[in-house]
């Protein structure tokens, strides 16, 4: 039987990280092929390709200089040759990039192929719903594609220290296997069929970190942390529930969910953006230059479209937080906002039979 | 109809803090009568009575000296006569305490008397389980108790910061008056009859705040604690399932749950005990009395409880952290085995059809 084979397209500091580990994983395998092709966007660094360095030094000097790449991944600059003899292919490139890479591959990979993307982020629908970028893959690229969710700080999965990953998972042929590729002696990994919402729960998170970083920047106290983080994760099973029926609940138990939500909310860069945003009083589209060099910020963004989405159906009253912190980007709520919100939310549903339904 | 007459055992802060509340609260109802009895421990502050300061100053000068109490709380020495006529009778004290508080009380309190726990901590019961203080009180003294969890911060409260709180109400009569007893408007109060799962709750995050702690003293990174809460949270599952089977999910989602373990594992005093045992590498006698004058050391404790109720069930193989964070405790486990623990948690168990099962 032929060995699975493995390409990444992609090259910066999440793919050439997640590269070290396929690279790795793949020479202790006997199902796997060896040689891992990575397409790299050609650059001149000091002279030099950047494929040509990769291949000779195994360094990845432009994006992740500190770090040896495992000789068997093997640097292309061309997208179709990267891909073209690949039974799985790992998508880890900025979201604007998806599209034009899926026109280019499209008939030009194998028919059973397999995509698992690592792409933060969502387009909007002509419907007004998200578009999650899994489906742009699959829509486009007719393969189908699972996505790997989780270890938003590459230099620390670098680093080799601890983090959690979650794989959703579209084919049950590939359990198995993209749990073996991606893991390491730290990166634990868990696979669940259940796709959409790990996709889903890995963008709503962005909003309910904006939220935590905007009591950072007002100076509150941990409980009111507390009550944005959970607050926040009501509303992320809540609108999985509306608009991804079918979901399930211990998805929400997995990094993507609760793990993800926490760490994010007390360091990832919307915190930091929300926090900027509210100590400097700048609007957003100035601080997003500062911040986040070249990407939209994730935060806003999202809460822009899921209220687009709760305003079709007539639920952002049921949303409070998610409504509040799209209210809060826009100026049409002042900052304290945030703290009424949570003391009033649900306190209309005085519910002691039960506390929680879904 | 004669007015609920309501009474708290009980000065600490927390005490303090809540009888701020509850006397201010009791004004704006037409049904609760406006006096509020508290039962001071007597003692001289100063050259005079504490009573007598309470009673002149409404300053407990004591314990709380920069808060104002309303003017209808009532000082009074005695504790019979504090409960005597009560309806609610709210124990705001140590746990080490409560019992010999029953016994005095037990025949002079109203047959319909209903009692609210503040108090956190457990007693071991003879069949090495855990009995709740909820428990004690209502089998010392023979009358339903409820309890209140949540807000561990008196002077946060106090402050008028935002805080949450859950009441697990073991009588539906009760469920609109401890609402409106214990809630301002910083302070969200819900109510749930799971009132065990309420109580377990609170008592079971100290382990896991415990383990957030010993992170933080490895210096480990977010991700590592964003795991140990996720691990946790889903231990506590767990454990619920297995002890006190009956409670709800939704339980887990309200303040007792996933705010009070959050919001632990970042601030609270198990964390900070857990900090300086692996920083100073001292053995946990000697820095509880650094750290907690009076009080047992909550996580310690609690872990080593939970660790004898499963082990008695063979399942300590099925909560690792728990498990970890007793053997750290007892010397048997060096610090790393924590990390070690995360990772390999559940990594048997693939489940791609399943994510969680409980």
């Amino acid at each position: 039987m032929d060995k699975i084979m493995i390409c990444i397209i992609g090259s910066g500091n999440w793919a050439t990280t997640i590269a070290r580990n396929v690279g790795r994983n793949v020479l202790n395998s006997q199902t796997l092929d060896e040689k891992v092709p990575m397409y790299v966007y050609e650059e001149i660094v000091e002279g030099r390709k950047l494929t040509e360095i990769i291949n000779t030094t195994h360094i990845n000097s432009k994006y992740m200089p500190n770090f040896e790449l495992p000789p068997n991944i093997v640097a292309v600059d061309d997208i179709v040759t990267t891909a073209r003899d690949a039974d799985i292919i790992i998508f880890a490139i900025p979201p604007t990039f998806v599209s034009s890479c899926c026109k280019t591959l499209l008939g030009k990979v194998k028919p059973t192929a397999h995509a698992v993307s690592l792409i933060k982020g969502f387009e909007r629908g002509d419907d007004g719903q998200f578009v999650l970028i899994s489906q742009i893959i699959m829509r486009q690229l007719k393969i189908p594609c699972s996505v790997l969710v989780g270890c938003n700080l590459a230099h620390e999965l670098a680093h080799d220290h601890f983090a959690e990953g979650t794989v959703g998972c579209r084919d049950q042929k590939y359990y198995r296997v993209l749990h073996d590729i991606f893991k390491s002696p730290t990166f634990r990994v868990v696979v669940t069929e259940d796709a959409d919402c790990v996709e889903i729960c890995s963008t709503l998170r962005n909003i309910i970190a904006f939220a935590a970083g905007c009591s950072d920047g007002m100076e509150l106290n941990e409980n009111t942390k507390g009550g944005i983080i959970r607050r926040g994760f009501l509303e992320m099973l809540q609108f999985v529930d509306v608009f991804y029926p079918g979901c399930r609940m211990g998805t929400f138990f997995e990094s993507c969910g609760i793990s993800d939500l926490v760490t994010s909310c007390y360091a990832n860069r919307n915190r930091k953006l929300a926090e900027a945003f509210v100590k400097t009083g700048k609007p957003l589209s100035e601080l997003e230059h500062i911040l986040i060099p070249g990407h939209e910020p994730l935060g806003p963004v999202t809460a822009e479209l899921v209220h687009h989405m709760l305003k079709k159906k007539g639920l952002e009253d049921k949303f409070p937080l998610f409504t509040t912190v799209y209210r809060i980007c826009t100026g049409d709520y002042p900052l304290q906002r945030l703290v009424e919100t949570l003391i009033k939310a649900r306190e209309d549903i005085f519910h002691p039979l039960h506390t929680f339904q879904l």
